[in-house]
Order: C-alpha cells, then sequence, then structure tokens
C-alpha cells in the first residue's frame, strides 16, 4: 500500500487532456520510481468541492500520510525531496534546481498562461504578447548553451520547464530551435510519456461513466 | 566580512522605489539577522549587462561565497534555510511554507502582475480583472480564517505574499478587510520597515551621483 496520493478531476473535457497540472506530479513520482495512487474531486462543482485541500479550488493537490501539499510547484519540490533522480543532493545543484523551477513558473508561465488566457478570451493579439516574445528569446539563448536548466542533467526543473514550454500557443508561437529541441527531448523520456497516457485514459475512462 | 550578497540595480526612477524585488531579499535578511551586502548592476543597460548572472536581465540575484541564484522565490528559499526565523525546521511547517510561497508567486502575482502591466499600458479595464477578483476574493477567506499562512507563525510565504498584494493596485482594488489587515499586519514589521527604507535611501542615494 501506498500513502502518496495525487488528486485531480474526475473528468474534463477533451481540450485540457494532457495538461491537467497532476501530469506534472504524475512524471516526477514516474522518474522517481515512486509507488502513488491517483484519488479525484468531481470536476462539476470543482470549484468549491475542494476548498479544503485547495484554496482556490484547482487541482493537483498531493497527500502523504498526514502531510498535504498544493500548488504544482511545491509538490514537486516535496517530491524532489525524496528522490535524487528529481534533484541533485550538492547544495549547488539544489540550489540551481530550484532557481530554474522558480524560473518556469515566476519568469515564463507568469507571462504565458495569461497570454494564453487573453487569447482564449478572443484576444489573438494582445499587450502581453511582446512579453512573452522576450522571455521566450532570452530562454532561447540559454537552452542553445546546454542541454539541461540545472546541474547538467535531468531535474525538476526541466520537467516544469518543458511542461510550461510544450503548450501549444507557446510552442507555436515563433521559431527557436533550442527551444523546441528542448521540449522535444525532455517529452521524449518514457516518464513523460508514461504520465500523459495515463492522464489521457484517466478521463476517457470518465467519459464512459458520464454517460 | 559577509559573503551575502544582495544585487540590485543602482538607480531606479521614482515609481518603482520601494517595490524593487532587492527588497524581498533584505526584507528576509532583517527577520532573520542575518548580515548583507548590497551591490549593484547599472540601471542603464541593465536588459543585457548581467545576463550571466540573470539571463532575463532582471534583478535581484544573490551571490553567496560560491553560490549564485536568481529568482527572488528561489532566493527567499535559500535564505530560509539559513534561518529558522523564516521557515520552521519541522517537516509540515516546510512544507506548508513552501506551497503558500508557491501560492504568492503562481496563484496570485501570475495574475496580478500581468493584471497590472496592462493597466499601466492603458488598459484600466482588462480581460484579467475577473480572474483577479477571484484569487483575491478566495484569498481573502483563507486571511480571515487566521492571522499567518504557514504553521500559525511569520513565515517566509507570509513576507512574499504581502509584497505581492501590498501592490496599490492590487491594494485598492476591492474592499477585503481581512486581506488589508493581513498585509498591514506583516508590513508592520520593523524588518519590512528597514528593508523599505534601505532600499528607499539607496535610490535616493543615486539620485545624486547622476547630478
Amino acid at each position: 500500500m501506498t500513502d502518496l496520493t495525487i488528486w485531480t478531476l474526475d473528468w474534463v473535457p477533451e481540450g485540457p487532456r494532457g495538461f491537467v497540472r497532476d501530469l506534472r506530479l504524475r512524471w516526477a513520482c514516474e522518474e522517481a520510481g515512486l509507488a502513488y495512487t491517483v484519488r479525484t474531486v468531481a470536476f462539476d462543482d470543482r470549484a468549491t468541492n475542494h476548498l479544503d485541500q485547495q484554496p482556490f479550488g484547482q487541482v493537483p493537490f498531493l497527500t502523504d500520510g498526514a502531510v498535504e501539499t498544493f500548488e504544482s510547484g511545491a509538490g514537486l519540490l516535496y517530491l524532489a525531496k525524496k528522490s535524487e533522480a528529481l534533484m541533485p543532493r550538492d547544495a549547488a545543484g539544489e540550489t540551481a534546481t530550484t532557481q530554474w523551477l522558480l524560473a518556469a513558473l515566476n519568469s515564463i508561465e507568469m507571462v504565458t498562461v495569461p497570454w494564453w488566457f487573453l487569447r482564449m478570451s478572443g484576444e489573438k493579439d494582445n499587450k502581453l504578447t511582446g512579453w512573452v516574445e522576450m522571455r521566450l528569446n532570452q530562454l532561447e539563448k540559454e537552452l542553445a548553451a546546454r542541454d539541461w536548466l540545472a546541474a547538467d542533467r535531468f531535474t525538476v526543473a526541466d520537467l516544469l520547464m518543458a511542461d510550461v514550454l510544450r503548450v501549444p500557443d507557446v510552442r507555436a508561437f515563433g521559431s527557436r530551435p533550442a527551444t523546441e529541441a528542448y521540449v522535444a527531448r525532455v517529452t521524449d523520456r518514457p516518464a513523460f510519456k508514461k504520465a500523459h497516457a495515463d492522464q489521457i485514459a484517466h478521463f476517457e475512462a470518465a467519459d464512459a461513466a458520464r454517460g
């Protein structure tokens, strides 16, 4: 029996399948060989049915015995403590990994997600576009210089950065060969493929139950 | 002699004074009683003059002997390892602190900063407004229930959340008494006042040098 549980929604429409953020935690567990269970909260009243566990009504959150944690970035840092496969154990490697994990969230995703949201809201050309372009160009220079963000090896920072970058609107925006090669390389990992396939299967199985 | 160095700009215009993010690291050092030095990169060519240390051309970044780290959130987690004043040492307290620090960045600031950016770009009413309102209302419920985000005590998560929330446009947006009391309480701490005054003085001193 395993205590490590990843919580996600019981069902989502086809659009977000393959992109719901429980994938980040599934992927990390697969990389680390950590056994885990997936449990669900209901899609239909998701904004209010799990506020005790996630005050913003989002998924995923993680439980591990008595420990509970939400925010996918925090979940990844939590899992990284369990396995060197996700983060080096030396101070320099741990600091670099943490830094790039935060950069994925606060320097890249902070711009790409609101930009994507405006595009989905009908503003294909919006005032965040220049900011997104600047950030992706800056990151392209980094990725042209090396294969992995931190510590010359795959870390949980690559997992998160690749997950941020693989969003279709972001991936299709401009031509950045090093970034594209990076996303292709990181998402070619067996652990990503397993996590991705498992998420798709999870939501497809729920279609039948909804009738 | 101290090795811990917070890097910021040598000067900024009046507008951002008191809000440049080196304040987050100054504040954390003041809370923890950590000795530190402030060093600078030039404002005038800031987009390119320190890419070796901060690939997005931003400040702050932190050096500590041979260790370098950018991203204010990563800097805060780095400093939190040095002092229990910033983060509890038990696993549950550390996990809760990390979770709320990430929430400040990825659930609140990810919406408020692009929203503020659109407002500064002339779009006072923009399509991120509803999202900001939802997040702040969700957070208001949390802050109405307790004084501190994690572990029933001040942590670096409060430092960061209060810094995100004290941005004037955010603070003035709607009436949320628990959030306002929280921001007032956290920024009333002597360590915040010292860090804030030091940043203002730092940039004012540079006015003279620029002539």
